[in-house]
């Protein structure tokens, strides 16, 4: 038996002001390395920071030709405040003159199949992702990474803060929740099983027990089409809410959740969305348009006649965020109302008009980031509506039980992780916001 | 088009304080009803809290009889100060004097299959878990998970604030990490995949980008044996760290988790800690023992002969647990350097005894909830352990590029938030600590 005090300090995050000219250790992995006549740049990337240091070939213990990129290095030398443009680096208004290096681990081999230490590596996406332990350390890529979790953290503290109880649902299943052939089927023992599509089932039966729930959690499509919009495995962000008045208090839920992640990405991610030379959206009020409108819009507009569609075609969704920025001076346009043959049995009609639904999709500089509206919270509304789409209502007991022992009125919705990263970092295809993507040809690394 | 400004009071924790006196309304389920010949009182279930309210038979719009228990009620009344003994409501320093309610759904039936109105619901596992959506809106059911979100809330962040990022990464996956026979199988589009038994390979590659990186996601194992300690699907917390010195690195970060989640609960769910009647734990010092060590204790004190077995008994961990509680006064215990044949192959083993890893268990309260160590993190190392043991190096490629091209002395651990739980909790079993638990027999709800 062995006992040890606690330590502390177990932080990685230093904070250099008022360590000028003093002598600090700091261990890191070399991003870069510039070798000159006088000695070297070496970058040094630490959990939070990709830090400059300087090295003085003459006042070193080891030649700094000798150093690889990738290595694991100890560092010991004095902090200088300094005024670095390199936007990869950061802090910039500090360096680090080194006197000291331990190699604790080199790479296997002299070079990397890729160059990381390149502003851009301008790879195709296959390169890109095959390779991904290694192009996931490119200072570009550990910030959209950096934006990613910081979205995720602000989603669970700000719905936390109002209320909202986190819950972690089954991701096998008896029944997709989302219904259609995109399901993937699972051998469970002797038995079949699925992956869920979403724990849209489950976040509803648990409004009847703490009112308010989110989940962060993966979520499966077997989608046979492959676009720059679909994974096959994705990170939702779920939320349901009871005791609504309307589908409008999630949109104003939602539109405070953004803001607040919005605020979040600002002070945290600041040296992040520098270096992206990313512009975070504004959100300070909140504009809806009718499902109906858009068509009109676009048809008026854009003379493009999309008007006996139930749905919104990916073009519509450029062109009305496009309209939306011009005309109403918002990025996020929520649309109201869509038919109700394309939303699922579960979503409440209008009852002023039952062929639309009181649901919204959430647009963002052009992309559909959120699905969402009011659900049926009447045991009846249930059992008609399964009937009417010759649904079975023994097949889905289970989920009934919830309304048939009193649920309040409610509603939720879904955020797709990637897709809203991929919108903030200006990312041409969601997949490059998923750390090891998921697609119809792509199962490693 | 509809623009509407953003509301900002989203929240639901009313702060009674200073309330006294007032006419407030509010929202929520019947949690319990007790209607006597001059009135009722109504326990009105919101989502944070269990509130008393009191009617007043004479003085009221709807007859107390005709409420009916988990409807959906909107109350207007006077707060008043109170003092309520009943742990099942919270606040208990304030109630509710009643003076309208409205009815906004109602239970379809008269009387719900199980009576959450009781103390104690007293039911069978298997009743408990078919009628989940019921089961769970009993206040001790409720709490348990109220215990279990604030556990998943505080690990993230509090490994947020020492530096760690948090991390997705792929459940279905190409091959099992952990090993053995116990994966689930999928068809994926043509191919075969397998769900995640673990993220271990995805933290470990992580770690060459961000140092220090943890994940909250679902694991999937396809245990045949259906035990008290077992589910087949369940929360990983986990975390993986590099530039480590030891493997006591690992357990000093745990031990400080451990103690900022047992504080949050201590400071957050106060009303639970007391309806449950948990004592929460005190972790003031580290305590370890070796694996070796531990067979030798229980043989010299217990008399039973382990001391060939490769890995620690159920009854072995119970024993040790109660025997380091009594003599070195923890309820924690970091059991070290279980042997190389019983780790998998990217444990690191001790250089001092190849037969031992540098690896540990926690114990808490007799019941194994973490399982960690150090890994390797040389190349060379790792072909010549997976060469060891018959395993295809080619088959792990894109696992072990990370290591190719340099990474840090790492290791970590997974912590499965169910037995977290339900040891903080006092549960028999650990499916009770589940929402939804999914065993051999049981897929639904």
């Amino acid at each position: 038996m062995k006992e040890m005090e606690l330590k502390t300090n177990l932080g990685t995050e230093i904070d250099f002001n008022g360590l000028a000219e003093k002598e600090i250790e700091l261990t890191g992995m070399i991003q870069n390395l510039r070798v000159l006549a006088w000695g070297a740049f070496l970058i040094l990337r630490t959990p939070r920071y990709t830090i400059q240091t300087v090295i003085d070939a003459n006042n070193i213990n080891i030649p700094p030709s000798e150093l690889k990129v990738e290595s694991v290095v100890k560092i010991r030398g004095i902090v200088k405040t300094a005024k670095i443009k390199d936007k990869a680096i950061s802090p910039a208004d500090h360096e680090i003159h080194v006197s000291h290096i331990d190699v604790i681990s080199a790479p296997t081999l002299e070079a990397m199949p890729v160059d990381t230490t390149k502003k851009e590596m301008n790879l195709g996406l296959d390169t890109k992702f095959d390779l991904r332990p290694l192009t996931l350390r490119h200072t570009r890529e550990r910030a959209i990474f950096r934006i990613a979790a910081t979205i995720c953290m602000e989603f669970g503290n700000y719905l936390d803060s109002i209320g909202f109880t986190r819950i972690n649902s089954p991701k096998i299943v008896f029944a997709g929740a989302e219904g259609g052939a995109n399901v993937f089927k699972l051998e469970y023992f002797e038995r079949n099983a699925f992956l869920a599509q979403s724990p849209q089932f489950y976040k509803q039966m648990m409004v009847g027990v703490f009112g308010r729930v989110f989940e962060i959690g993966p979520v499966f499509r077997a989608e046979e089409h492959d676009t720059s919009r679909h994974l096959n495995e994705y990170i939702s962000l779920d939320f349901e809410m009871g005791f609504i008045d309307s589908f409008y208090d999630l949109i104003q839920v939602e539109a405070n959740l953004l803001r607040a992640i919005i605020a979040r990405i600002a002070k945290d991610c600041a040296a992040e969305v520098a270096l992206l030379g990313i512009t975070l959206p504004k959100l300070e009020k909140v504009v809806t348009v009718k499902f109906s409108e858009v068509h009109e819009i676009i048809f008026n507009e854009y003379k493009k006649d999309y008007r006996n569609e139930k749905d919104l075609a990916p073009e519509e969704e450029k062109l009305i965020s496009e309209y939306a920025l011009k005309n109403w001076d918002t990025e996020f346009l929520f649309v109201t109302h869509y038919p109700t043959v394309k939303r699922p049995f579960y979503a409440m009609e209008d009852p002023e008009n039952p062929e639309e639904t009181l649901s919204f999709d959430l647009l963002f500089r052009g992309m559909e980031i959120t699905t969402g509206g009011q659900r049926l919270h009447l045991l009846d509304t249930y059992l008609t509506k399964m009937k009417k789409l010759g649904m079975d209502p023994e097949a889905f007991e289970s989920y009934l039980q919830a309304f048939r022992y009193g649920m309040p009125p409610h509603g939720g919705l879904g955020l797709g992780l990637e897709r809203l990263t991929a919108m903030f970092c200006g990312l041409a295809n969601i997949k490059e916001a998923s750390l090891f993507p998921r697609d119809q040809k792509r199962l490693t690394p």
